[in-house]
């Protein structure tokens, strides 16, 4: 029976010495790799904050301090900690527990994450509530040192300043987001990391100043060496102290006597205390250590040797979208790509390789890429920028009023578009296609495999205006009947044209639709099958000759209902045709989907080939049954 | 004839003397303050910038040197300078020039602006770009102290200062966004605005170090004590150092010479500059002196008193909204209201004054705003968010993650929703139907008058989850004919139930719907009036009832059509009842509105009352025509 049989809620650690944190700190990590060795998960990270986690229930009573986890995918351990380590093995799953905090699942959980940069925000709304409420109890907010590059993190550092209770802000500094950390903020946090502690200052600061050398003429840079010599020494973390922030630090993240000494300081201090955590991610696992990206968010894994479970190696839409902009990159000196933090992810990987200074990882910060993209077009650069669609909501603003009123041809790469499965409800690319497509100036396609997404990114960098184009996670699919027909702005590529029945399909959904096709074909029915391409505009001139021989149009699409395609196509329909055709649009529900596989979701919410057909059928039988045709 | 009429374009500066430039900036001040009296504008900033402007314009070689301007409603002095001093007198008018910086209107405007925040990340493009051209020209983004807080300015610093090559970002320090300034970063500059200026700094550090007091022991607040005394001597403008950059400042910016030197040095340095500048809204003209944010955004006033020109005093949406909070503050304590740097504008100045710790001004911050609320919700209090429709677009990943995924109850108290008039494109608050009611959980109102809005705020304070109320800029409307239905949720206001021909209203339309109504009415057809009051969820049961009677439905909205209203209805009635109603849904086009009086865009765009009503006409006899009833 380990240590970490006996603890089942963050009171039972208050009572264990040192010694005993020590080791349920080693029992937690076997309990971490024993689980996510066979789900998968997030384990880098979690393994970079055992101690830290561990520390922090020790020295705060949650869940009447409250914790705020950014980002959340690092609360695995807080998890085991807060009465669900028997849970852990549904992590990520259909109904299973959430990767995330989630406030649904458990009290400790007091506010969802899930997007970076959030908790300052939050945190700072708890502590003004708490401070109105005459209460007195701890806001702790956890972030990461990526996350702090989010423009909304400074944003709540600066209004946090000025409190005059206790409000703390922990960053767990791995010097890492997903990737290796940019900007000035990393070198100057990178900079901080070999600091003293802190807390532990003992400096005679006298004895310091007799070394400053000395300074008579006014040479800029010998002001500047100087100042840069004197500053760390005197004042580390002047950028947090500067805004308002007591700056403790920098404290060893896997020491866990010092992290409970500086909680408990930073616990009787009436003002913001900014604590500045180094830790490893992957901490106390070789492979993960080694290769911390690798494990950031895993499949199951061997857990003797780190080798990660083979997935086929299968090539996805982000592996194809890298290759293609490599290609068109060398044709077209003017094309640039940008990330925010997600080179492997959008697979831009060998594209910063191969054109090093034509590739910007900007760290987490959406609405800046998106602004600095219009100032690149502005300047007659073609930018590439790719954002998963849930992040990219973000940059909404910059999107409509940097970028697109000034119609600047920047091409916004929006993978993990629809349903993206176990990261969940803030994560699911269900949105796009409605905040996207009423965008003045911006065209919007969605490719429906392999072949269409390479020439639908052709066409996106020929054509002189904004262009967002979207597609999914995952596999790629090859489709056999690709007539790789020529792009053509607001044209839709028909596939087989027959009448009475329509099907139209949006980027992923054509695999599904294809299926649906060719059982409605068996049964010896007349079928027309279009991939949609372009969301906006779309393609008037065949819906309205649609409408003239059939009797149904289903459209598909992997997007909230409100404000997607189908909408459209039936607007356009009841607007501009007269005519009796009967227009069904297969969307998502206006709901937040949870967590599961995408097949389980795909099932959950009738978008399986099965139910599809299922629900044509019906059409089909009842409206012919009430022509009395059957 | 004044030294003004010798200046036609940038060039023709360059040749002046230190006197002659002295005297322009005088003729400059005459022009500006004799236009703007009779036009109306931004006249505190511009005011703030003659010296800034001249002396960007002596230094610097626009349009190949790029200014970017920040906001871009300071930019009147640069269009003056620009050979657009005789277009002045059009500035913000239909058809005339731009309040803020448009490329189309001329070559010296490099980049768009109007939202806050966004000129150092479009800079940073044109940099980024000029590196990669291997051009040699200079980029220049002037931004205000207010901007600074703006999230989006921060993430463009961090990714600025590895900058290897000439970069200039240019801080105009006044001390205020729009009102006075919050935050840790306006108490640190400040802290700045006092110190020498640095790039005459001749200090002998040795000298200074010896009044430093020993000191022996680690008690944190000695330490503390000592730093903030050394500190600003030994670096100031270190906040800005530490992210890369070299700190130059503060600059007098009315000080010609100390401008020009300083802009001539920093064009020297091969790394990103930021040069602090410091200047008074309203210089030269005591009565915005005296109150720079009454002439912020002015009408016209008379130019020897400085006495803005009655107009009328009348009541507007804002000031409702501001009255009925107090009212509803006074009886529910959780009640607590944000703005983002508006606390004028969205009418919270009296909340303010009454319930200075229910009130928070986060500075121009509208994510963490939104954040922040969510925040406050989850501790049990009921926020209430005052932001402008065009501003609110910058939270939209906020209210999708933070507020409406955890079903909180914010109120979002979305200003200046519609057209909004001489702002023009950026402005204009045409979007928000679109970006908000796909969004899960949240209820999206549009009161149609004032009794309306005050009952439609009892609604949302009573509502338990999330709530957009949106409302137009200006006079309120009074309905003679207000019912003062109860809200229920989803349900619509019918005014008067006939059959035939109906008319919904949302929101701001309703006035001029109404007049429509009356117009049909005196034609002797039966004519049902509704007011929509829910956008989200739409009142179905009515609509379903109105297709049974009605051959027509008429949807009214001050909003692009795509995503709104109309498509919402149109979309429900072609997919949830069988009939023949024929759906017609007047709304702005998918396009970007410019500037001109909200009278003169309804006019250009059909929305009038005459239009409207000839289009309803025409629609209705052609139908009837088709059905041979003619």
């Amino acid at each position: 029976m380990t240590i970490l049989n006996r603890v089942n809620s963050p009171s039972d650690i208050k009572k264990l010495s040192k010694l005993e944190l020590e080791q349920l700190a080693y029992s937690i990590r076997a309990h971490l790799l024993e689980t996510l060795s066979v789900t998968g998960g997030h384990l880098s990270s979690n393994l970079g904050v055992v101690e830290l986690t561990l520390a922090l229930h020790y020295c705060f009573d949650s869940p009447i301090d409250k914790l705020i986890w950014d980002v959340g995918h690092q609360s695995y351990i807080h998890k085991i900690l807060t009465g669900r380590k028997e849970q852990l093995k549904t992590i990520r799953s259909f109904k299973g527990i959430s990767g995330f905090p989630k406030t649904k699942e458990n009290e400790h959980d007091v506010f969802n994450t899930g997007h970076s940069s959030t908790s300052i925000s939050a945190a700072l709304g708890f502590a003004k509530a708490r401070d109105l409420k005459n209460e007195k109890n701890h806001i702790i907010s956890i972030i990461g040192d990526g996350s702090l590059t989010g423009g909304m993190a400074f944003e709540a550092l600066n209004n946090a300043g000025s409190l005059k209770s206790n409000f703390i802000v922990v960053l767990n500094d791995n010097n890492m987001s997903i990737s290796k950390n940019v900007g000035g903020l990393s070198k100057y946090l990178d900079s901080l990391r070999t600091e003293p502690f802190y807390t532990n200052f003992k400096g005679d600061i006298e004895q310091f100043l007799k070394k400053i050398p000395k300074i008579g003429d006014n040479v800029i840079n010998t002001v500047r060496k100087s100042k840069e010599s004197i500053k760390q020494f005197l004042v580390p973390g002047m950028l947090f102290e500067e805004l308002g922030f007591t700056y403790l630090g920098p404290v060893d993240g896997h020491n866990l006597v010092d992290l409970i000494q500086t909680f408990k300081n930073a616990k009787r201090l009436n003002q913001p205390v900014f604590i500045h955590v180094k830790t490893k991610k992957g901490k106390g696992y070789k492979p993960a250590e080694e290769n911390p990206a690798k494990f950031h968010g895993t499949q199951s894994f061997e857990l003797k040797t780190g080798i990660v479970k083979a997935t086929n190696n299968q090539e996805t839409y982000s592996d194809v979208f890298g290759k293609k902009i490599v290609e068109l990159a060398n044709k077209d000196e003017r094309l640039v790509a940008i990330t925010a933090a997600m080179p492997e992810g959008t697979g831009l990987k060998s594209f910063s390789k191969i054109f090093p200074k034509r590739f910007y990882d900007v760290g987490i910060a959406e609405q800046h890429a998106v602004t600095f993209a219009a100032g690149m077009a502005a300047s007659g650069l073609k930018p590439i920028v790719a954002i998963y669609s849930s992040f990219l909501q973000r940059a909404y603003d910059q999107i409509i009023h940097d970028v697109c009123l000034q119609n600047l041809p920047v091409i916004f790469a929006i993978d993990r578009s629809g349903l993206v499965g176990n990261d969940g409800e803030t994560h699911q690319g269900i949105f796009d296609i409605s905040f996207l497509s009423h965008i003045p100036n911006l065209t919007v396609i969605s490719p429906k495999d392999k072949l269409d997404l390479i020439q639908g990114l052709e066409f996106a960098i020929n054509h002189n205006g904004p262009v967002a184009i979207r597609y999914p996670k995952g596999k790629i699919y090859e489709c056999n009947e690709s007539i790789g027909m020529p792009y053509t702005i607001g044209k839709s590529e028909v596939i087989y044209k027959e009448k009475d029945i329509a099907l139209i399909a949006v980027g992923n959904t054509y695999e599904t639709v294809n299926k649906v096709y060719k059982k409605l074909k068996e049964k010896n029915l007349n079928v027309t099958l279009v991939n949609a391409r372009f969301i906006k505009p779309i393609d008037e001139e065949l819906i309205k000759e649609l409408t003239r021989e059939h009797q149904f149009i289903f459209t598909f699409e992997e997007n909230v209902i409100d404000g997607g395609y189908g909408q459209k196509v039936q607007y356009f329909v009841k607007d501009g045709c007269e005519n009796n055709t009967i227009i069904k649009c297969f969307a998502l529900p206006n709901t937040y989907i949870e967590q599961g596989s995408i097949t389980e979701l795909r099932y959950e919410y009738g978008f399986d080939e099965n139910t599809l057909l299922e629900k044509i059928n019906d059409m089909i039988t009842n409206t012919k049954a009430d022509k009395g045709e059957v």
